[in-house]
Formats: structure tokens, C-alpha cells, sequence
């Protein structure tokens, strides 16, 4: 991995993904006791930055191995993104999901013209054997969800964004906090910053009890989860940092910080009273440190990733209900 | 008022405006039968495109007649418009708003530096009495919503983003929507329309029971509406287009299209699932009538001005409870 195949991937995605707005508002700065800015990769399409590492790995295939098509497991936004990205180069993917994702995900992945197989996770279904043989009868090609060089290589390209639009806005030392799961982002960020906004030091944003970059980044070594269910920060409860993504964000990353359900909710209601942008739970997760922890945090300017705005309308509602007044 | 003016104030606002994406879903592509694109002025700084003409207007003074400061009447987004306009050139401003606006544009004008003096609209008290009375007691000088030449060339750098984005998307024909109250916006992105893109044809988009702009361009003179509250599209509730803009808008716009508040709340949960951002109704009435208005429209892409996003969350859950489940 490095800074040329984020900047090869950055030339497949041109005209494809959106150059997505870095954000601001002084009542977010004053919340916050520094300047605030977020990277709205909500409004990418499919509504997450994964389009991003989809469009960059299946454009990254040469032309007879895309044409027999794509499989991924999703459970959500990678599902998206892939399955989108195959739609706009004409070829078939097969997205395996679980039974028991959010209903809207599902149907959004399907409408996106993938043929989703589901399987049931409860019952101990091995999604790994259902996609293998899949893979095999059909000669599919797997894209992994963060695992995969041209997928943190076409996630960098928000990097690439971000270094240009802080050097716009005068900010060229600080801390960029980043929704993290298997860290597929968070290692292309920082790859793109290292060569392109050295000021600018990239720190994994997880949910509490789902730490475990946090604690790899402490201990050296890849720790795990013990669950990967029981927050509603559903997009970012990975198993265990990468095999490739790791090494990446030990030599670049700062320490790992953590957050709360409740602060994402809070930064969610924050982000539409002040933003007028809809981010679900796991990609308000980094603006929820930025707001409400501000004590772990240096700098005087500090860039959050929004990485992603699907949610169902009852937990947004819930967002709002609690926190929707502005306290 | 000509195109000049518009770049003379595009100058004015660079760096100082945002350029707002230019968004799309192929979901909502399918609601309305052709490719939607939605000008996303919701992102803009306060959350609405007044802030470009606030901008404009203020920055347009020269500046000993700026530092004496600047008043405006306003029960809402050209209230925080050029409250912030005032606060970033570091002048004062005055804006005289109903006491019954909402509380939270009240205390956002109020965050944003301005000195908000409250009258009581129910009770008969002239706003415009007491804006005069201290106009001239303070040497503060007026800016209209919308009559006003600088502010109707602040609001045109919207039409002129809008031509290049259009252009961008192989676009170069077809409608433009706009939310429309006094005809401000509407005017504006007209005549950067007719300069840059004279294949794009602006449509005013209004609410039932308020369509004096719509009345006025079919009978060829200003029509007024029997009342300026009554739908909760509080932003373009305008009791007649104005002097200045109505011969803009008739020599220059197709007819006008009326929509339901039910359409906008419908709009507005559509924005939330497909498009990740927040508008408010008044803001939503473009987007309404290009999904659930299509046989009013003519071509294949249509292109519809989001222009704010200033909603109290009790009123956006109001629009995902009634619509929230995409359906």
C-alpha cells in the first residue's frame, strides 16, 4: 500500500464518486472550544464513503474477470457501495447478507441490481462456505470490506479530499478522527495524509466495549471484540483490526478514542440542527469525540469523518427526541 | 439587474459562500421518471441560501456606511443570513423579528451577534415603524429580503453553480425548480440561467393557498395572497413577489407549479433516506413537486433548488413518522 495507488484509485473514482463538502459551524466550534470541520462522506453516494473502496476495487479488476462478477458480505454499507459500483459498470454481484440486517439495506442493495443471498447468522449459517461455493460455481471475484488493497486505496481518496480542503480553510496541523471498524478507512486516510497533509495525524474513533484498534493500537497487537453486536453503532462493529490495515494504522494513527451510544445520538441531533446533514450512529461517531470530548483531543482545529448517513427513520427520531432542542 | 451584477457578486463571495453539491439518487430518479438533481442550499452557511445575498448586500456597502451597521426584518433565514454576514465583517446588526418566530431562529440570530429587537405581530406593532425609528437614530441601513439589486445578485451565484454543475452532468436542458417566496432566488438564478445556461427554464414552486407568484405570472400583474401564515412552509409564505423581481420572473420563468404541505414532508423524508440531508418544508416544495408532480414537468432531468434546512426537529419527525419508511 501506498500514496500512488490512492492517487491511481483517486483517478478511477474522478467524475464517479463525489468530491463531498468538508462542513462547519461556529455553534459546532463553540461546542467544541476549537474550530470543527466534518468531512460529510454521508452524502457520498449510497450514502457512505464504502462506495469509494467499491468503485476503486471493481474498476480495478481487469475487464474479463469483472464481467463474471462480484460477491461481498455486507451487512449494510459495503453492500451498497459494491453492488452500486458493479451496477455502474454493467456486471452481476452477489451481496451476501445476514437475515437479519436492517430491512432498508437490504432492499436498497437489491435495487442496486445485486442478487442478495441471505443466510442466517442465529442459526449458524457460515456465510464464508455460502460465498465461497458461490464464488466458485459462478467465478465471482470477492471484494473484502476493508482487507483489500485497491478498497483502502479508493477509501484514501477522502484523504486526498481532506488534505486539499484543510489547506483551504488555513488549517494545516490538527487531529482528523475517523469512524473506525476494520479500519479499511481510517489506514487509507492516513496513507493520503502522511504524503499529502503530514500536520494532520489521523485517530480511529470506536464505540464503547467495540474498542479493539484502540486497545491493538495500546498493546501492539491485534486484539479482538468479544461481540460484534450490542451498540447501535452498527457499521463500525468489526471483529479485529486487518492484517493489512494494522501495521498501517500503528506506524501513522494517534491513540484510539471511544464513545458512548448516547454521544453519537447527541452528535446526530448536532449535525442536523447545525449541519443539515442526516449521519447515522457509527458515522457520528468521530463528531461525537470532537463535540463531547474535547479534553482528549490537541489542536486548534480538529476534522471529524462523517462516514455515513443510513439510518432508519426510528432511530433517528430517537436521535432527535432526546437531544433535538439544541441541549 | 444583470449578469454582471451576479459575478460582481460571485467575486464578492468567494471563499465566503459555499458551492453547494449539485446531489442525486437513482431512487429518486425513479419516484419522478426522469434523473432528479437537487441543488443542496440546506449546506450552505446558516443552513440557507440567504446567506449568499446577506453577504452580498453587506459586503456590497461602502465601508463607512457598513460600520455603522445593518438592519433587517426577518422572521427567519435572512434574519440569520445577514446576521452572520454583519458578524464576519465585524459590524453590528439589528434585526426586528415577530416574537412568535421560531425560538430557534431567534436565538440562532442571536448567536450569530445580532441585536434582535422582538415586536408583537398579533398586537399590531408596526415592524416597520420601529425598524425606521432606529435606522435613523443609528445610522443603520436597511436590507430587504428580497427587492433588493445586491441581494438578488447574491442569490444568482446559486443559478450560476447550478449551470456549471448542470453542465458537469451533461445537462443542458430542462427545469429548475425553486422554492419561492419573493421571488429573490428565483430571480437570480434566472437571469445567471439566461447568461450561462439558456437551455435550463426556471419554474417558481409555491404552496396551495399561497401562490401569488404563480396567480401573478398567469394574469400578468402582481396578485397577493389573502395571508402570510396558514401553511408550515414558513420560508416562502411572501405576500406578493416584488417590484423589482416579478418583471425578472415574468420575462424569464415557466409557469408556476403549486404543491401540498403533505408533499413536503413527503419530500423532506425523501431527502432524509436517499439524500442524507435536512430540509425544511418551505425548502422541500421544489423537490415535492419534481417526484410527486411529474406530469407538470417537461424533459428528461430536472433540477430542483433545496434552498433550506431550518426545521425544528419536532416538525422533521413529524415528516419520517408520516413518511419516513420510503414508502
Amino acid at each position: 500500500m501506498n500514496i500512488d495507488m490512492i492517487e491511481a484509485a483517486a483517478e478511477r473514482l474522478q467524475g464517479r464518486a463525489r468530491r463531498t463538502p468538508l462542513l462547519s459551524s461556529p455553534f459546532l466550534d463553540e461546542i467544541a472550544g476549537r474550530r470543527v470541520f466534518v468531512k460529510a462522506e454521508c452524502l457520498q453516494h449510497t450514502g457512505s464513503f464504502k462506495f469509494r473502496g467499491g468503485w476503486s476495487a471493481v474498476s480495478a479488476l481487469d475487464s474479463q474477470t469483472r464481467m463474471r462478477g462480484i460477491l461481498a458480505f455486507s451487512s449494510g454499507n459495503h453492500a451498497q457501495g459494491v453492488a452500486r459500483a458493479a451496477q455502474l459498470h454493467g456486471v452481476p454481484a452477489v451481496i451476501v447478507m445476514p437475515q437479519d440486517a436492517p430491512h432498508l439495506k437490504i432492499e436498497n442493495t437489491r435495487a442496486m441490481g445485486a442478487e442478495v443471498v441471505l443466510y442466517d447468522r442465529a442459526g449458524g449459517e457460515d456465510r464464508h462456505a455460502i460465498g465461497t461455493a458461490l464464488a466458485e460455481e459462478r467465478g465471482l471475484t470477492l471484494i473484502k470490506p476493508y482487507d483489500e488493497p485497491q478498497v483502502i486505496a479508493g477509501q484514501g481518496t477522502t484523504g486526498l479530499e481532506i488534505a486539499a480542503q484543510a489547506a483551504d480553510e488555513g488549517v494545516e496541523t490538527g487531529q482528523v478522527l475517523v469512524c473506525c471498524g476494520g479500519g479499511g478507512l481510517t489506514s487509507g486516510i492516513a496513507l493520503a495524509l502522511e504524503a499529502r497533509a503530514p500536520g494532520l495525524r489521523p485517530r480511529p474513533v470506536e464505540p464503547e466495549g467495540f474498542d479493539d484498534v484502540a486497545r491493538s493500537l495500546r498493546s501492539g497487537g491485534i486484539e479482538r471484540n468479544n461481540a460484534v453486536t450490542g451498540s447501535i453503532c452498527d457499521a463500525i462493529l468489526t471483529d479485529a483490526p486487518g492484517r493489512l490495515t494494522f501495521p498501517i494504522l500503528q506506524r501513522l494513527c494517534g491513540p484510539g478514542l471511544v464513545v458512548s451510544d448516547d454521544d453519537c445520538l447527541r452528535a446526530m441531533a448536532a449535525a442536523f440542527l447545525r449541519l443539515k446533514i442526516v449521519i447515522e450512529p457509527g458515522g457520528a461517531a468521530a463528531l461525537a469525540a470532537a463535540l463531547y470530548h474535547p479534553d482528549a483531543i490537541e489542536g486548534d482545529a480538529v476534522i471529524a469523518v462523517a462516514t455515513g448517513g443510513n439510518v432508519d427513520a426510528p432511530m433517528f427520531i430517537r436521535a432527535l427526541d432526546a437531544y433535538g432542542d439544541g441541549a
